[in-house]
């Protein structure tokens, strides 16, 4: 039995055939959306993000299969003192695989060593969000046909933002790799990342902290939102948080095949005006999400290689 | 596309339609269950209503499709400062069709003007419901066989009741409607439907603080809650809540095929005992709240006029 | 129409029939898996409780049924002050059979006296909670093979905990039936069950405060929460919760096929070290769980009955 808990689990290999199979979906959802009659999936979310929950519900129902959960910890046993390995042993008595959000890091890896069922890490903590990663490779690859041989632009929070350290990691297994980390100097990319996965790996990559110095360069440019909950006053925050938003007149000095992604929500990092431009690939990313999580619980339930009924 | 936000975004002729179809699905259920196999209603509930969320559940999952969504804000992602624009773009990745209610007043129509499914207007504040109007519609129309040549009275809060304002504006377009309004003079029918919808479309009605003074002529009595919320200070509140109770000594003056509406939840505005009094339509009305969502949904999908698979 | 609203709303005659089914259903997953196609469960909980809402929501999707309702009385048209007499009125339009949670006693016997669809007390406050006393009874008759004729331990809180006092009493409609009650002095079992039940049927039974002096002689052994909300003071609290935790080394003095059940969640009464004990039942308690509940729902729709087409 596999489970999804680090972005970093599956193979490179095992990674491009997931993302085979979103594409293929993609493609034929009619011929997919009866993959998992029968089957159930429970989101466990200790922690709310609507988000995520509804678009693993609505990858568990395009593939006819059927959702029960719980989308807070108000409402969960957890008030009663319950462990997490306790409850994820009786989940396996309800669903035949799971999707757990939790506050506390590492949560879900300890409800997969008790588990009878596939556990999906739907995010712990500042920790991992791996299916957000699966996401971004994804919308990748779908627009620019490879995930090697690109210029990839990070810009806003390097420092807490957990979907950008697992998306480095992520795309530094592929060749050709150059990264462009754009922040302010409080909140640049840690050393944890930057020495023992960049430099280990002898990834290119320049630190800057004016968008504008590298936008010209840009095959992905991936913006990430500066979020409240993550600094230690207020200050700094207002100081900070705005200095990093992206406009036209910014995307005026851009590829024309440039994309924009974001892991939503946005507050006000990219101005609405650049939803008009064709290069603002945030929402389709929304889209590639479902997909990638139908491709991921049809993998993780073993009924990826089964031809489905039509 | 189609949306649902205002009561009158339907023509007459399109609401004698959907009504037409709320009652063929009435009578052939069977048939209809499985017209939205594979499609997907989000339910974006911003404030709680369980009645009118589970209302339209019901409708979704009655037709053979499947629901997701939130039962309030709490769990929404509107905590992390998202604008319901970018929410609606996001949700139009995970479902067919969507329900919101909001507190906010045109929060609805903005979700719409960005969209990419159809949107119905699930109460937006004190602003607008209009599947409790539809849903009014369709019961008088079911139990009288008729939407003219009716006396209607209204009874209650006139001047904050939406569900009231709704209906009026809705029911004026229809020919030889009378009205007779009971209200206490601080909660009486504002001027702005007054004189801009019964004056100008030159409907008659009558204004009376005393049900029992026009009791014996109606045809509908449509019962309404004082909201303890749309009080400015609690002794009006208490001084009037029970001014307009009916009772069995009441319904004694009423016509024998006299109809009780009143969109629930009730507080006591009408008297238990009148529940087994066979014109009390009132849990009626909500089985038809039913019918005329799934109506709605089939409509906004355009499977309206699809021949349903038995 | 039939509800379930105290465990002994069923004869023994019903009771084995129902568990016959749920043994058949376990056998037999598949062929109950449409049993319920178009049929829809309410799970009105006005009282969070995620164990015992998700086993219901699970036992109605496996038999292809589906679910509506909502996990708290937050979002609940309680809130309106909406009386469960008219909310379950209501319901009834929305679905086809529901379970209700709710902190007042009597709260469900009261909707079911209202009801449209046949209610299922899924627990009131102390008072009753029959199904789980279902899942006890069919998780002792598939370990044991029988109901008669067994020495059965229940240990902890026997003052407050309604699971024992539902288990006894059910229990002592069986032949051979022998109990040992092993409790603090503070935590005895009242007298109203004692006297009211035990004494007047004649069943033997002994009352200790050592697990240990009893351990060697039970069949079953079931141990309950020492459930904080109970007490009237922290102290009290404290200085019992501890007192009756199930050790490996308590469980050498056991029988090789004595079982422990539990009705979940535990905090700390049976350490871990038992769940790898091949005697520890618990969690397959919870699956047994989902098939009575299974049975019950099928039983109370009248399809119990019909024969499923596969």
């Amino acid at each position: 039995m596999r489970h999804l808990i680090d972005p970093l689990d599956f193979s490179v290999e095992e990674i491009d055939a997931l993302l085979d199979l979103a594409g293929e979906i993609e493609r034929n959802r009619e011929k997919y959306s009866h993959l998992c009659d029968g089957r159930t999936l429970a989101t466990l979310f200790y922690e709310p993000s609507t988000r995520t929950r509804l678009s693993f519900e609505a990858a568990m129902l395009n593939l006819g299969g059927r959702v029960l959960g719980f989308a807070s910890a108000d409402s969960s046993s957890a008030a009663k003192g319950e462990s997490i390995s306790d409850t994820i042993r009786v989940v396996s008595c309800y669903a035949d695989i799971c999707a757990i959000r939790h506050p506390k890091e590492g949560a879900p890896k300890v409800a997969s060593q008790f588990s009878g069922i596939p556990v999906i890490n739907a995010g712990d903590g500042g920790h991992q969000h791996p299916t957000q990663t699966l996401t971004d490779l994804l919308t990748i690859r779908s627009l620019k046909g490879r995930l090697g041989d690109l210029t990839i632009g990070l810009c806003g929070d390097l420092k807490f933002g957990r979907t950008v350290h697992s998306l480095i990691k992520s795309l530094s297994r592929y060749q050709g790799i150059r990264f462009a980390l754009i922040s302010p100097d409080e909140l640049r990319l840690p050393d944890y990342i930057r020495k023992e996965v960049l430099d280990r790996e002898g990834i290119p990559y320049e630190e800057v902290s004016d968008l504008e110095d590298v936008m010209g360069k840009l095959d992905i440019l991936y913006m990430t939102r500066v979020q409240r909950e993550r600094f230690f006053n207020e200050e700094d925050y207002v100081r900070l948080k705005d200095c990093y938003i992206l406009t036209s007149k910014k995307m005026a000095a851009a590829k024309p095949d440039m994309a924009v992604l974001h892991p939503l929500p946005r507050v006000n990092e990219i101005a609405t005006e650049v939803d008009s431009d064709p290069r603002a690939a945030y929402f389709k990313q929304a889209q590639y999400g479902v997909y990638v999580r139908m491709a991921l619980i049809a993998t993780l339930l073993n009924l990826a290689g089964r031809e489905p009924e039509c």
